[in-house]
């Protein structure tokens, strides 16, 4: 809970700004979602039960909503007080809108001298592509992430998971959390810029430090490791099983639970160069020992030898396994009137001040009037803004309706 | 600069904790990397030049390095008086190793009341496969990432990146930050637990959430977008393209660029749901109009149309693309005798307290001299220290002939 008492006003809306503010809420943030009058498109999508999308839920927890009509002057206005009273502002729009809209940098700077913007776009806030539309698969496409994913032979291949939605979001959380941790005293207004592609560009780790070095493009190796064999995928008794033997020691090992430590002076595979140059032939040393048992026993004498061993779990497994429920992985929350929802635990396990549920995720215009109330708005006001629809939905029941 | 101040204690090697503490560095931290006396592994991995490897060089700029021998008390009281002297402590050992040196959360809690410690493991620090050995494509087999990369009819696949280790390594970074950033006046000590897996896990999004709210496991679906129809990789002329009509409006603008709006009441293909339904019948739509012109004049026509559409890019194409490097996402860092050594650039820009080089990667152990007088060690204590081994190299000459 080490932001508690930090305000973030957040613009955004699907996947990528969203989980930043998350992140930000579960640490503790007072995170307050503005939404237009018809809510945040995830509200929407992904399967759910009850009224209530279930991917909305986990992506919107610890959030309190305000629904507000910025096409008007008068929720541009209440922005405006929004933004005087607040720590953080996060947004996602495409570069440069919220500009458009009367929230250039200066402007909000204006407004608040020790605030913190952060912006998330797909080509980052400026450059020739800035102004191009982006969503995860360009950048996955643009940031060489689907020339290295996928098998030798085959086209390039985008990631199962929305990659670089989710990378630029941890990073702006890493971003604005980063800042906050500077001087309190003497806090200047800072700009946070991240951009989808940026952020999966930096992930290409020793694949851009080899490129830059040689000059020579990286290869898609599947499930082979592009610099270790044996590694991969092996077939046992029953299920396959992943093995990462990444180093001398860790074969040398993998060859004596094996019963084949013959083969460490053996002149075909005492390097592992000569292992790379031919897959195939340690493999079939390898692969017939391993026929012999099911995949739960050599999980257990591997890992037990000190070889990195594991199943390749499907989600269902994933979510119900031992480890995974011991680490909190998955937490059940009461939603109210549509029941309790199951979603992701905390993927940072701090204590003793760590992250918790304090409110589900919120009904479209949930707070709004209590966060305007807060600001001062007097409660004949508040009645006007939402006669004029600038204020939309509003009590929770209205607001369990349309969800 | 925002970590400026900010002291951490780096016991992290190989790739998931340099990755953390070089995100630390890269905002201001001053990260003292402790290596073992034949220097972290990393040092001898990836493609190099002049005697460097520009791996290493780019996961640990920013640092400077201690070389000291934890195997002798001295080395461990070493270690005692750094950690007296920090602000955070970072460590990727396997789960509890630390502990069994002498530095259980208890023990760093009394050598230092204010320390923020982070454990990143494959794990996480608890729970019945703490102790097992694990590495990146293992937490990829277990999180159930694997088992939504791919095509439909292939196995699983691990993605072509350590994409476990290097969002292991952001979220501990984000951990770190959060902790930071909370009060300083009653700062307590606190302790980060980071798993491989569970970061993984928590990049689930919608796969996990549909999961849990259906009982359904979500299906590999290679370059097809698993809820969106058309999507995907498209043939031109020449290359090909990845289109991402994400919504009903994008589609529409999709047909519009491509002067096929008859499409759009098209009873074949007026819902997304019957476009799922064989995404062949409107791809054969589709394409052949692609095929019409080169890939250039297509991503000129459709990001000028709305439509998110991109060049698959190989990693030399990423590094010398215009955005990319308006963004500064190569940068150009002397390291002396080694020459230039071309790296990443910062995945996060902030303004006007940005990240930026102040020194490149270190050379073992070039600065434990530096270090341990800056705590107190007398010239004579440390010429001891190194006499008897437990402080390795030292100068820089001696280390740029062992790099």
């Amino acid at each position: 809970m080490s932001l508690k008492g930090i305000r973030v006003i957040d613009l955004t809306r699907i996947i990528s700004g969203p989980f930043c503010t998350q992140l930000l809420a579960d640490f503790g943030a007072d995170v307050i979602k503005i939404e237009t009058p018809s809510g945040d498109p995830l509200r929407r999508q992904g399967k759910g039960r009850n009224g209530l999308s279930w991917y909305f839920a986990s992506y919107n927890r610890n959030k309190r909503s305000v629904a507000l009509d910025l096409r008007s002057p008068e929720g541009l206005e209440v922005l405006s007080d929004l933004v005087r009273d607040a720590d953080v502002l996060v947004e996602n729009f495409r570069a440069g809108v919220l500009a458009d809209m009367g929230f250039s940098d200066q402007a909000l700077e204006a407004l608040n001298p020790r605030l913190v913007v952060c912006h998330i776009s797909g080509f980052g806030a400026d450059g020739p592509y800035a102004q191009r539309p982006s969503f995860d698969f360009i950048a996955q496409a643009m940031s060489g992430f689907m020339s290295v994913n996928g098998n030798r032979d085959d086209e390039p291949l985008r990631s199962g998971l929305p990659i670089s939605d989710l990378v630029a979001g941890l990073y702006a959380a890493l971003g604005v959390a980063a800042t906050l941790a500077g001087p309190r005293e003497n806090r200047r207004f800072q700009s946070v810029d991240v951009g989808l592609t940026d952020s999966l560009i930096s992930l290409l780790s020793y694949m851009a430090s080899d490129t830059l070095a040689s000059g020579q493009p990286p290869e898609r190796s599947g499930n082979d490791h592009p610099l270790v064999a044996p590694y991969g995928l092996f077939q046992t008794a029953d299920t396959p099983i992943a093995i990462a033997p990444s180093n001398d020691m860790i074969y040398a090992r993998l060859l004596k639970v094996l019963g084949r430590e013959d083969l460490l002076t053996d002149p075909r595979f005492d390097t592992n160069e000569k292992r790379m140059a031919d897959r195939r032939a340690i493999r079939a040393e390898i692969e017939p020992i391993l026929l012999t048992e099911g995949s739960a026993t050599w999980i257990e004498r591997l890992n037990k030898g000190g070889v990195p061993t594991g199943p390749v779990m499907t989600v269902p497994e994933v979510l119900e396994d031992p480890q995974v429920r011991h680490r909190d992985m998955v937490l059940e929350v009461p939603h109210g009137a549509h029941g309790p929802v199951q979603m992701l635990g905390f993927p940072v396990k701090v204590a003793p001040d760590g992250c918790d549920i304090r409110h589900p995720a919120p009904e479209l215009g949930e707070h709004g009037d209590a966060i305007l109330s807060a600001l001062g708005y007097s409660a004949a006001r508040i009645a006007d803004l939402r006669a004029r629809g600038v204020l939309a939905a509003g009590s929770g029941e209205e607001a369990v309706r349309r969800g």
